[in-house]
């Protein structure tokens, strides 16, 4: 699982060629940036890059720059952990199938936390923390989530130098000892709802793992909630799974298809498990978020009861939703390109990317403080802007470096720019002159609102463009014979579905997708299964996934 | 470790005599308290409470609830664990020493993390995350941090069912495989200093432990740092135990004291350790923050090593700082008196309590819209504010209620208050009478003006109150017998030390004293050793702590 540098780190060709500040300033603040890529050592054959109109050839830039990265449309998944390694999303824990996620990455996590959290408080559910390790028999008491969990679990067997007398599982979900919990706290109708959600790590021993996407320990939320009614439990998980949509669509760009898993793929416990479904740009399915009704499963296993208002015991309805880091791999897989990541601007860690441009020593003081001028009104105008003024790059590496790190937008500044008071702007995600303006003027006010509108719009055209990918990749089909021919061109075949679980398995074995789901939004009129022939109520959707 | 509780719940007692509103509604805004509190059944002897000027008597409800909560005065560690029992701040998980934060204890945390985590990034860090499971090996290759940790180790020697080969650590500290990272991304001068910090769950086999003071698993944030030389270690060292310092006194208005551990009580594998110590309201001592300078101590073990400006090899100078979700026990500790918890108002989760009180069903309505209003009102002006408008408890219930979950101000509004346009603002920190201003305007420019100033007030009353404590409780000895004397009243000594590591163990045996630190603020002149009168350049400061 380890990322192999193929090619040597060659930090020496790029020592500063003219250092004037302390190294001490520099060091502070370029420590995230200043290790050297790995497409460097390809870039430095090419250290001169030809400027005209004070401008560097991005065409060129680029060029080199793909030599580095393994192009997407070359090796989807070589591209992938390429640009988790060298954007520094991620790297490898020491212990198989773990990850340390790095400051990039983890403040995309950040930007999907600080979203979410707020939409779950308004929501009215309130943050807490459930302890990670859970007695063994816990586990045990709900019969299939002991099948589908006792597989992958993690289990702590010796504590301050003592054999346990009952082993402890280390989390992989905490339905049961939040019902072990609310069993204490729920006693009447008053004490419902109850909607409590956390923020933590958890453990699954998976065996085939990918950084964001499966690792054996990954960040999520998890929202545990108990009702007195059922109609009120799956009001909250289809609440939850519409937060999950809205957030998925306006903040990460992703144009998830959301719908109800088939029986097969319900959630260990679950009597319903609602889902998003985002498709990559190898066209794989990501399952990217769940929410669950559990009925009265858990709280059955559990005793979870409270006396209604006529005074009668009854179990709770409970729900259970969550999002994880693997989020960050869909926002990677959904809109990056051969250059590298492309981030949406509202999740991105760094909207804007401003570089100074000179040749002349002369130039140097005037140009870095307009550069500073105008970071300062940027970051005033809550835009998040990031200065690259380190000395120690070329204006051409600093380029790739931004593009391949999927920042929305640079801003370049050059000394003929100073002298008429405009910024050149350019869009990460339309490359090339196309996505370059020149001559936007620096005062304040107008270059502020021009960013901002510049950072909707690709909000917006990322969205578009995703939207139109998965639209042209999911055929309509209406026999089994139609199906395995869009699964084998790689896409995601639609069609009215109303066989059992044995036909499902065995698409499955004969094509290698399974029921994403049966979408929320469904075509009118009269349908017939796919596979049997039978009068089918609901479309389903079938596509191979991570 | 089970809380007891000494009388039965009687809800029965006090189930709804008027419900007007649909009880979905009640039950979604009032999950989180109605949970019938302990004290409750010895409130029910007196449920008619008498009213004067349309209001409560608050000093007979006082006494009813001192009845309730046993009295921090009577017994502290009873007092300790009624109050987070019954202000719903924590619970016991299933696993022995484990704890379950709940949501009103969890708000405390996070106001914590809000405002560190901005501090922390303004001073350069970055967050990240490692993951939890560290081989077992790593943890042996620094000699005194093995010493240190071993015996706490939760170990993990089963994974996906199958015996694992090596056994993993669930972290008790991140040192080694931060160390493990860094070797992969320090290379050279440039790639220093490496700031980071990450929010995490830790495990430590603890085998006596008190909620939020020591669990078996615990919330805290951890910094890691690296640097290219001692005197940047040692500055990023002090900078951090300075930004703790100053959390503590202006947000939780806790006069901690700062300093520099001994050597004895040094983090088990640093070079130096800075704390800062809290005195508690039983005076015993809370270390509730460090600051590691790790010297090379790790950085050594683990090879992680970074080419100087002279091309030369070199390892890197660390540091590394916590504070965990303890400080929220050392919060309720400083500030609770025999009524329950207090809450500095810059960290309590609601600032402000709004009891509607009515008698005439006539007046319900009038004084619940004006009640609402001045909510509105506060809400928009950004204090945290909860209306109880709850039907099922009686006033007085409700300022028991929240006095005991240390709520800082409670706005009365009654019918002759809606017709003066005025409310009543009491303040949790000055009881009864004295703590009650009438005739607040309701207009609210007036009354948010009033309300912020008055938080302000408590910060600073609670703080001022807390360094009287303190100052009164820490006495300067000059001999051994004196600090015999000082420690066995249950005060704090402090007094001139340089004796050795013998003589502080010799100390600790005989008084059941330590070292808590050698404080930053020294007297001037010329001292000698309480113990052995040879010449000391440092006060320490002695006493027995958590």
């Amino acid at each position: 699982m380890v990322v192999s540098l193929r090619l040597p780190s060659l930090s020496s060709l790029f020592l500063p060629s003219v250092t004037r500040r302390s190294p001490a300033v520099l060091r502070r603040h370029h420590h995230h940036i200043l290790r050297t890529p790995v497409f460097a050592a390809s870039f430095s054959a090419q250290t001169t890059v030809s400027e005209t109109d004070d401008r560097v050839d991005t065409q060129k830039s680029n060029r080199v720059q793909d030599q580095a990265v393994t192009p997407r449309s070359k090796d989807f998944n070589a591209w992938y952990l390429d640009v988790i390694e060298q954007a520094e999303l991620a790297d490898y824990g020491p212990v198989r199938g773990t990850m340390v996620i790095r400051p990039y990455g983890y403040a995309i996590w950040e930007a999907i936390q600080d979203y979410l959290n707020v939409k779950f408080k308004e929501t009215g559910h309130s943050n807490m923390y459930f302890p990670q390790f859970i007695p063994y028999s816990f586990i045990e008491k709900e019969a299939s989530h002991v099948e589908g969990f006792s597989p992958e679990l993690a289990v702590v067997t010796i504590g301050g130098g003592k054999e346990l007398e009952e082993k402890l599982v280390v989390r992989p979900t905490s339905e049961t000892i939040v019902n072990h919990m609310f069993t204490q706290w729920i006693h009447s109708y008053r004490d419902l709802p109850l909607m409590v959600n956390q923020w933590a790590n958890v453990t699954r021993w998976e065996m085939r793992t990918k950084p964001f996407v499966r690792t054996l320990e990954f960040l999520w939320q998890e929202g545990h909630t108990a009702h007195a009614t059922p109609e009120e439990a799956e009001k909250e998980a289809i609440q939850m799974i519409d937060v999950y949509t809205k957030f998925a669509y306006e903040q990460t760009a992703i144009p998830v298809i959301a719908g109800r898993k088939s029986k097969v793929e319900t959630f260990a416990g679950a009597v319903k498990t609602y889902t998003i479904e985002a498709m990559m740009g190898d066209r794989k399915a990501l399952q990217a978020g769940t929410s669950h009704n559990l009925g009265q499963n858990f709280s059955r296993a559990f005793g979870t009861q409270f006396t209604d208002e006529s005074g009668l015991r009854q179990h709770v309805w409970q729900t259970s939703w969550a999002v994880s880091t693997r989020f960050v791999g869909g926002i990677i897989m959904t809109h990056g390109d051969d250059t590298g990541l492309m981030l949406p601007p509202k999740i991105a860690p760094i909207q804007v990317v401003i570089i100074p441009i000179w040749k002349k020593d002369d130039d140097r003081a005037v140009v870095l403080n307009a550069a500073s001028s105008v970071k300062e009104a940027l970051h005033a105008a809550g835009i998040k802007v990031k200065l690259d003024d380190s000395d120690q790059r070329t204006p051409g590496w600093k380029f790739n470096f931004w593009e391949m790190k999927g920042v929305p937008l640079r801003i370049e500044i050059g000394p003929r720019d100073v002298s008429s008071q405009s910024v050149v702007v350019s869009r990460r995600d339309v490359p090339g002159k196309q996505g370059k303006v020149f001559g936007i003027s620096m005062e304040p006010s107008v270059l502020e609102a021009y960013i901002k509108d510049k950072l909707d719009e690709i909000q917006s055209s990322l969205l578009e463009k995703a939207k139109s990918f998965r639209d042209s990749n999911i055929v309509d089909v209406s026999s089994y014979d139609e199906l395995k021919v869009a699964i084998s061109q790689g896409k995601w075949a639609r069609g009215p579905w109303s066989a059992g679980d044995k036909e499902e398995l065995r698409v499955k074995e004969e094509t290698g997708a399974t029921i994403r789901c049966f979408p929320f939004e469904q075509p009118h009129g009269i349908k017939s299964c796919l596979m049997t022939g039978n009068p089918a109520e609901e479309v389903a959707i079938f596509a191979k996934s991570y």
